[in-house]
């Protein structure tokens, strides 16, 4: 009856060897709970298979609190691996420890979002060989996906984990929230490893990141400091010019014609936009319309307006400060989604495109609405491409906030240093000093100005910063490419080369 | 700046060509939120590329009240297709509408759990020119995971979802609970259509289904009845056979050595098992004894433990009764988990391997423990390979509970007619008529015995069996293979053959 002759199809037939011939581990009843722990970050190392010139990745969910990238980094270093490619969900201006092993070799090569401080100086000066890859929340998951970016380890921090690896961002003391960057490495990684403050007993569930997802659990001291990861944009700002771009933006939206019961709205972390965000509440609170949802970034202000239902669903990749984080834990329609779900325009399904209005920073936004959210205009890269390309090609309104001009330095620009979001994607630029919408929005305008508003040309508001600043002396760059910014569908949008430095 | 040429690296760089050359749905405000609707299950059978000669797949978290699986294999008929692989993690007596179907080539290969009915004997009489592979419910993900199945399109029914397909077996008017099944088919299914009874407003967060998984949405009159998925056990059972095995059963955990705080477990849906579901609950409220968790199919009997707080988590994979579909919607602690998470052996983390006490049914068990759940004693298909070969492997003690006769026909055989869990997996036989312990596991004999517990040996039991029913003549087999058993590695642990008619 045993024999397995004669099979027919096309299938090779391996006969059955053995009830535990594909899983060794079930023989020792301990070992079989237990394999995937780890006594040190050396330990999952070695079992990781890392060797040198793989990918390796982490997520920045604690953001300038993070503990484990610079440390993971350092532990690479002495354990002398070369040639790695560091593909960080984004890096920080905590990050510039990171210079040295990049110096000695360590890191050849860098995907990210963002990069701040002396990290983004030095390499904006130089400092590596191969140009870094800036791309958006979502464009990573399609380089993911293309095969572009091929992660073979990922080290995950996460506040608590089982010894299984189910893990979540809340409840555990260094609770970061939202683990939606996370979830999407765990996803495409070949090896997982997670380093957890909290080794949790079995089963940690519901969790964000999942047992089938991990292979090795460490645990660690301090995976990251709550505290720093709020953007310090969570009270109110005092500041009147971002109030008063914040009204305006808020009136931008009340007239805009997406103000309807329903609506869906991104605000992000900026001081006018959660400004904005404030003010809007209380227009939803007054006129009766409530939002389906809140997407993108989670601050306190948004979890304000959902506890009051005004918003009846936050869709959360990251929480902005540690008043998001709490709700997550506590809000059964406070909902952790990945980037996949946020805004991969390769997924078969990203949130944005759900959404109605989004408010976008800017460093710089030029004559064709382009915007840069990467460069100074000191040609010196300190921001981070962020979802704004994505948010901003989805949503049905994309409106940018920022002042005329920061420090004597105009917003409004002829041509952007560097060009991060197309300008096709932009509908409002909302200034200190007025109000432009983008010229293929015709109806828009139009909708504003029979409201009342006053609109100006981007050419207005370009003349007046001119007026008040003067023509900006051009930045003198020289040939070698530092950075490679590519759009949300993989492609490359620009180029951020090497400032000539003028002794 | 926006010249994109002397980029090092090594991967080619294609420009940027537009902010919605990726995505050309944005365009159009209403077709980027509703592009995955169809109107009718032809015209997403149509937008899925379906061809002759692919693979579809269903769930059966209906059971005998689906209503999806005979639906659209009649619409693919009526359509003309040919050649069609039909992997649906299990079939059923309901799904006799399929016989006509197969005979007229529409499905000519098939991957199942199981078989039940005029389906399942037509095809061990022969009806199919390819056997039929039956596969255990986590071997199910590894033969996706190592692409012997590869499903072209899954038709996945659920209760509700939105426009996108965030879908949940909970909350609509056929709720059939635990999406266990359809969520590895989201997984692993190039594409992914949904049949749903209701439409819900975006977003249908927490879903278990989610919108980066599903490519179709169709509306339908109704998926299923959920009065059928009751597998008939949810009231105790008044057979006294059944109960006394329950008790039996029950006195075997206590005394085994596993029954401690924090102990898991699982007991499917028989009539014995759900009695000593009850059994055991009651010693547990005595003792003091809490299970960190229970684990597979889960039952009303283990949502009364777990609403009693006896039972910390459920872990469930499929919902066997209404009253678990209930619970899953209502208790925070009762949570949904794909087959993958539950019981894959390639996975980095079966849940099954936390379990220490499963106990299963069986068709027949023979001298050596092997145990078939397949075919009946006339060799005949009507059972289904479930979970049984993975949990039996995975946990601490594997009970087997069954009556040492049935209507006649002895349970203890000396060799099982279909080989579908090893007995090296089994360590306990529990019968009406008496306690075998498998001889590899002397230390727990030894505590049964201590406590006072006869125990007698397997082949006393088959000895009893054929002093009560005599010899059994033996089946006659064609050569021809009507069925492949695989093993939950993949492997080929026996075959089934087509019964000799004698006229």
């Amino acid at each position: 009856m045993n024999a397995i002759d004669s099979l027919s199809g096309t299938t090779p037939s391996v006969p059955f060897g053995g009830a535990n011939d594909a899983t060794p581990w079930l023989a020792d009843p301990r070992e079989k709970r237990t394999r995937k722990l780890c006594h040190s970050l050396e330990e999952a190392i070695r079992r990781s298979g890392l060797k040198d010139g793989m990918t390796i990745s982490f997520h920045h969910a604690f953001r300038e609190g993070d503990k484990v990238i610079n440390d993971v980094v350092a532990v690479l270093a002495s354990l002398g691996f070369k040639d790695l490619t560091l593909a960080s969900s984004s890096l920080m201006s905590c990050n510039s420890p990171l210079i040295e092993p990049i110096r000695q070799g360590v890191i050849t090569s860098i995907y990210t979002s963002g990069m701040r401080g002396k990290l983004a100086e030095a390499i904006s000066n130089g400092l590596m060989e191969n140009p870094v890859h800036i791309h958006s929340h979502g464009g990573r998951v399609k380089l993911l996906q293309d095969g572009e970016i091929t992660i073979d380890v990922a080290f995950l921090a996460v506040p608590g984990c089982d010894e299984f690896g189910n893990a979540r961002g809340t409840g555990s003391h260094s609770a970061c929230g939202s683990l939606g960057y996370a979830m999407t490495d765990a996803r495409y990684a070949r090896t997982v490893i997670l380093l957890t403050e909290d080794l949790l007993p079995y089963p940690n569930l519901p969790a964000s990141i999942l047992q089938d997802q991990v292979d090795y659990v460490v645990r660690t001291a301090c995976v990251g400091d709550p505290a720093k990861i709020g953007v310090g944009a969570a009270r109110m700002t005092g500041n009147p010019r971002e109030l008063l771009i914040a009204r305006r933006a808020a009136d931008v939206i009340e007239h805009s014609g997406y103000f309807t019961p329903g609506f869906s709205m991104q605000t992000g972390s900026g001081a006018a936009a959660t400004a904005c965000t404030r003010f809007l509440g209380d227009k939803m609170a007054a006129q009766g319309i409530h939002a389906r949802f809140a997407l993108g970034g989670i601050t306190g202000s948004l979890v304000d307006l959902h506890e009051k239902g005004l918003i009846e669903t936050l869709l959360d990749t990251q929480c902005f400060d540690s008043q998001a984080a709490g709700s997550l834990a506590r809000n059964p329609q406070h909902i952790e989604i990945s980037t996949n779900v946020y805004a991969n325009p390769a997924s078969k399904g990203a949130s944005c495109d759900q959404l109605d209005v989004v408010i976008l920073s800017a460093l710089e936004i030029d004559l064709d609405f382009n915007v840069n959210v990467i460069t100074g205009s000191d040609g010196v890269m300190r921001g981070a491409s962020g979802g704004h390309c994505d948010v901003a090609a989805a949503a049905n309104l994309t409106i940018v906030v920022a002042p005329l001009i920061r420090t004597r330095i105009p917003t409004v620009v002829k041509r952007v240093t560097t060009r991060v979001t197309p300008g096709e994607s932009i509908d409002i630029l909302v200034t200190d000093h007025g109000i432009a919408v983008n010229p293929s929005r015709p109806e828009l305008r139009q909708r504003l100005i029979d409201a009342g508003m006053a609109i100006l040309s981007i050419d207005d508001l370009w003349q007046r910063a001119l007026l008040i600043c003067g023509e900006p002396q051009p930045i003198k760059f020289t040939d070698k490419v530092v950075g490679i910014i590519h759009y949300r569908d993989g492609s490359v949008i620009d180029v951020v080369r090497q400032i000539l430095k003028e002794e």
